[in-house]
């Protein structure tokens, strides 16, 4: 097989373990079920990942470095905006991931240590975004920006585990335009503080 | 048994069953586990309540009105700076039942059901809390008390998310405290506002 089909295939193994980790859960997704879900035989898929733990954090990572794009672009406010937006397909699609990530740290040291090395894409895709949005001069610089930071990243953690409890989200957007204000220069303090 | 002997009985099952709860979660808190936990046994936890499913129902409730008691006086942002504090009892107390309904929340649609007759007393609390704050001047009064609210409960899900993960925390005191500065009054701004 040449390059471009071995970069399909992986890209075809990712994307249909991704709805299958999503539905059944790291331990619910069976081989079996990652072959109906991908359309493959157990032996394609293990030939491009060692076993169905590094098929998961390739996956895992996968979904930290598309979400770390947008927030290059857009900002981690407009992840989580993307994430309340009803008829989009992306949050769905990498928030079932996030949501197992989540479940393993918690319940899983031994999973806590592998992904402690391969979580840091998203902070500091938000971190570098938030300098530049600094030097810009759009950014309050009262605050350290790991702060600003953290600050984000705690409100993506409760938006997550908000969605995933099945709470109502129609009453967030307020919410998200309330945390993107306060990391945001503000113009009046701006004014009276001595240059 | 006099009144008092049954509600210290009741108290005694209570704290006994936090502890194992928190430590084997729901399913793992087999009815051996609480007796052991709480000391007593299956008859008499039994006798205070009418299943295991009633039992961790009345705890989680007991939990939230002392969170919620917790928010009347202090605030919300207090209780997640208790939930920061080393050496304190209180947070590691409530932590462990908190984590468990998230869970629960998550997976199970029947209990999701019958939790949310009884979730309110926080967001309860919480908005009468800012009611007080806006009265007395405190508050910031061009963003909606609702909004602030679920503000709020969004960052301490996400903390509680955060502290389940197993993620550091020893930075988080400034996020709380710019946290706590979104919700309140701006003096500058109020002073150009037009009266």
């Amino acid at each position: 097989m040449s390059q471009d089909h071995l970069d399909a295939r992986r890209r075809q193994i990712l994307d249909g373990s991704r709805v299958c980790f999503a539905r059944f859960g790291y331990e619910g997704a069976t081989v079996r079920r990652l072959e109906e879900a991908t359309g493959l035989s157990r032996g394609a898929i293990f030939h491009h990942f060692r076993d169905k733990e590094s098929l998961f954090l390739a996956l895992a990572e996968d979904d930290a470095v598309r979400m770390a794009d947008v927030v290059a672009e857009q900002g981690l406010v407009q992840v989580m905006r993307d994430l309340l937006a009803e008829g989009s397909d992306h949050p769905a699609d990498w928030l079932g991931t996030r949501l197992e990530v989540s479940r393993r740290l918690r319940t899983d040291p031994e999973f806590r240590a592998r992904w402690a090395e391969r979580s840091q894409q998203l902070t500091a895709a938000t971190r570098q975004r938030l300098l530049r949005q600094r030097e810009a001069g759009n950014l309050r610089d009262d605050v350290d920006v790991a702060v600003l930071t953290s600050f984000l990243e705690l409100v993506l953690e409760g938006l997550v585990s908000h969605l995933a409890m099945g709470l109502p989200a129609d009453n967030l957007g307020p919410v998200l335009d309330l945390v993107e204000e306060s990391v945001r220069r503000h113009r009046v303090s701006a004014q009276v503080r001595p240059a």
